[in-house]
């Protein structure tokens, strides 16, 4: 599902939304906007407003049922069936993501993000496992890619290949990529990139160590 | 340095154009707003307002004088001079962020955000390496934190104990804290937190997926 114009920082917040409703699932069949945003560290009416883009789903004076907002949650972020991705780059840290990320799969029955593919460019690796999952060449991203009805990738590769690795995910149909090289990926406009970039999170980070905030 | 009331939003840039300074130095002197905010994916009205938070920056015609800028910034962040970090939980993510961090911080002159120690319960890892940064016992947070003047850390522990270790990490002053554990930390005012939690990312990233964007 998709709606056209709903700004990034709504889309951010639904997964946590999702985590608290997965947490109190089973404890309480409604939440109040008052609860929800407490626990997701969201003001109240923001939770409101994030909703209400997609539809009314609270009831006044009752809040939201826990179980309807979830499965409405996982139909919006495409999370209601399985989703595979793909990694690029077996580095220390694309090996870290792909472990992480199949112990989550496999320990979560509600996350549904299954990687599927792992690729790199060096011969050593190609055709060996990390846990079940195949390390593919990268030459071989135009057919494992759809074979594999692969959407979502992490990029994991040094900054100087990264846009030929995303350029090779896109032309076979990656429409998401969650990059943790230090460039700026350019990309159509059907396709979204998140930077995970941990040297910009920590120099932003750095902000903080001498402020007095209140 | 800090400013009061001036929003993460604001601060998350900053290194980004500090990143475009970085590309263009020993290139060109000065830097329009237009160009500026075209390397960082960033409107030139938002690079201007978002600069002006911090005093005036700019000439009228001429743009921003580049080193200059990059200075201020680097001020700004606490980036002028080196800052010591920590991180605990040195399992494979953790491992993996650390040689990351080195690598980064040995390659890049201006990246001052050094590793200096990790922390970790398994007795097997306490005493040894990670390249030539120290494993210690999570016990010694309360020593080796202040003795090292570390106020920056990231958190790469089991959900279950994530708090229990930002609290040990806070109380010998930590005043930032990058966290990949799947939980909501409590921290006092003065503390920030990043949460750098990949489940939510990847799960943020699966609305675009069947998004039709324009």
């Amino acid at each position: 599902m998709a709606w056209k114009g709903i700004s990034d920082a709504v889309i951010r917040r639904l997964p946590i939304y999702l985590r608290v409703l997965e947490e109190v699932k089973g404890k309480e069949a409604c939440i109040s906007s008052h609860e929800l945003g407490k626990r997701a560290g969201v003001r109240p009416a923001l939770v409101r407003k994030d909703l209400a883009w997609f539809g009314e789903f609270g009831k006044q004076g009752v809040g939201y049922d826990v179980e309807f907002l979830q499965d409405e949650l996982r139909k919006i972020l495409n999370l209601d069936e399985p989703l595979h991705m793909a990694l690029v780059g077996v580095g220390s840290l694309g090996h870290a993501l792909a472990r992480y990320n199949r112990r989550r799969f496999e320990k979560d029955p509600l996350f549904t993000i299954k990687l599927v593919a792992l690729f790199d460019v060096k011969p050593e690796l190609v055709g060996t496992y990390v846990d079940d999952v195949p390390i593919y060449s990268v030459e071989e991203i135009p057919r494992v890619v759809p074979e594999n009805d692969i959407r979502l990738a992490i990029v994991t590769v040094p900054a100087d290949v990264a846009q030929e690795a995303t350029d090779a995910l896109v032309a076979a149909g990656v429409k998401a990529i969650l990059n943790f090289a230090p460039v700026k990926l350019d990309v159509p406009k059907d396709v979204h990139v998140a930077n995970a970039d941990l040297s910009l999170e920590l120099q932003r980070l750095a902000y903080y160590i001498g402020a007095q905030h209140s």
